[in-house]
């Protein structure tokens, strides 16, 4: 019997989620559902696309919906919405506003009778596993997380609202020799700029002030005034040949000591050619762990936290004991 | 309320355990457990020593005992009938016999009404829950696990069972140029020599014949024969003085693929000062979890796998959702 997954909005990620149900075995795509004319999506595998305004229709033909809007103002409303319908996996992101969020979210399943995962992906998601389990088995210690190198897309858009730019790609980068600190065990105190580099490629548009430019991007309160930031201008042609894709990954260390000064570090990474593919194939991943909570009859929002590790996985928890454990 | 830990066994995992305890504000140690005479025992932090003879009598004074044992023969026997008595908290380790060990230890703890957790530790423990997650997110990939640098104790004593040899330590190191075909994705088959090298100190007693005891380490089967093994002698004060210690580490590596061959790799990796210390803090953290599930009426054996992440944590689960995820 397979997971029939339906996804909600096609952008980056909802297209990522489509790919990654094909890796997943014991899942099936039902569809797309978006708030465009259906007929003006075309899906990469050929599933179906209907409009959101059916998506009622199929309650009894989804298992579980995948949320592939944003977080400023899509999930906010869509996810407690679909939870009285549908098991629903999201990946908000805005940490400040996830325990709003899952209020929200948690007494529109718990009502309904439906279970949710608010917060899947990488960070908020593994990351925040691993910081996590970081702090429990080091209760005395330190966690650190450093982001890149990688595409940040909110800066390279707040670039892009600057006058005479045409075009950017923002490079969120962790300081080496910060990471190395770390990574010895030093437990360093680091500031802000002491932790990440953001290196900006821009295009100009002809004619543009690009002394401004530069110095508006350096002194933009909140993305990079406290950075030390790096700016190159180059040509549209380089900045699509050379900085097409959306690499992205970071590293969550836990730095801790036990009995008479021993120290451990405890370091999980990720290098992702694909940002959004990654977060996805979390995404279904986490479907997988909702359709079976949701079976068991528990109901209500979730988070990675509160998920046995063995619901993620396709394979039987008697094979996962004998093969991985 | 306090969480009162037994230990059962006072070797270099009791001790750890003893220490871990004390970095817990939610736990107290309730006393050491042995075999040998209780007057000749001496804890580091004054707790008690009782007679392992009399454990029957703080059945209802203990809520988590952890078996600080060894995996060849103690653990065997003594999880599967203390399970009977207590919650129980053990480290397991022979990988090819946990299913058989899991099902003798369901069997004493659910009919009792008892949790316990079987594998507990770094491997089979926190590199398992790697695995698990890493697979379940990158359906199509490949594991590796390398260990070390760090000493293996069993390899060490083997050098030791040597006719001509006064004493010895063994590190166990990843083979550099192989861990970074992995982390570039290039999803290497790899053998059993092209992962790992082992690196001998040796002792040799006076008069030994050096040469014979090199040759019989490099050809001894299953430790050593399938591996490029290097064997430094030096004296019994240069072996005190430089490798007194018990480092270990390791790293997990999960290399897969999305969409149109996205690459992503993941690694956890550990850099532990005390292997002994870091096993025995993540045993703690499993004991809060087996008494949070045992009062929830969660009964039987458990693996790290059947665990939601917040269980583990000292903190409660809104802390951990507005701060870590």
């Amino acid at each position: 019997m397979s997971i029939r997954v339906g996804i909600y909005g096609y952008g980056n990620l909802g297209r990522g989620v489509e790919l990654a149900i094909g890796q997943n075995e014991d899942m099936t795509a039902v569809g797309v559902f978006t708030r465009r004319a259906p007929e003006s999506v075309k899906t990469l595998t050929g599933i179906p696309v209907y409009a959101v305004s059916e998506i009622e229709k199929w309650k009894n033909e989804i298992d579980v919906l995948i949320l592939c809007g944003g977080s400023s103002t899509d999930l906010p409303e869509q996810t407690p919405q679909m939870a009285k319908l549908f098991n629903v996996v999201d990946s908000f992101d805005t940490h400040a506003k996830i325990p709003e969020h899952l209020k929200a979210v948690e007494e529109a399943a718990k009502s309904a009778g439906k279970t949710a995962m608010i917060s899947a992906g990488w960070d908020p998601g593994m990351f925040s596993l691993a910081r996590l389990y970081g702090g429990a088995v080091l209760p005395e210690g330190n966690d650190y997380t450093f982001w890149g190198k990688g595409v940040s897309q909110g800066h390279s858009d707040a670039i892009r609202r600057i006058e005479g730019v045409a075009d950017s790609k923002q490079y969120t980068i962790p300081v080496e020799s910060a990471l190395e600190r770390v990574r010895k065990g030093e437990n360093p105190v680091l500031t802000t700029r002491e932790k990440h580099v953001r290196e900006c490629f821009v295009v100009a548009k002809a004619g543009a002030d690009k002394t401004r430019i530069e110095n508006e991007i350096k002194t933009m309160p909140n993305y990079f005034a406290d950075y030390d930031t790096i700016v190159h201008f180059i040509s549209q042609e380089e900045l699509n040949e050379k900085h097409a894709g959306l690499p992205h990954g970071g590293v969550v260390i836990r730095s801790g000591e036990t009995g008479n000064g021993n120290k451990h570090v405890i370091e999980y990474s990720l290098k992702l050619d694909s940002n959004a593919e990654f977060t996805s194939s979390v995404l279904v991943a986490c479907a997988r762990a909702v359709y079976r909570l949701q079976k068991e009859g528990i109901f209500g929002a979730k988070t990675l936290f509160d998920v046995p590790p063995v619901y993620l996985s396709p394979k039987t928890r008697e094979e996962v004991i004998a093969k991985l454990l």
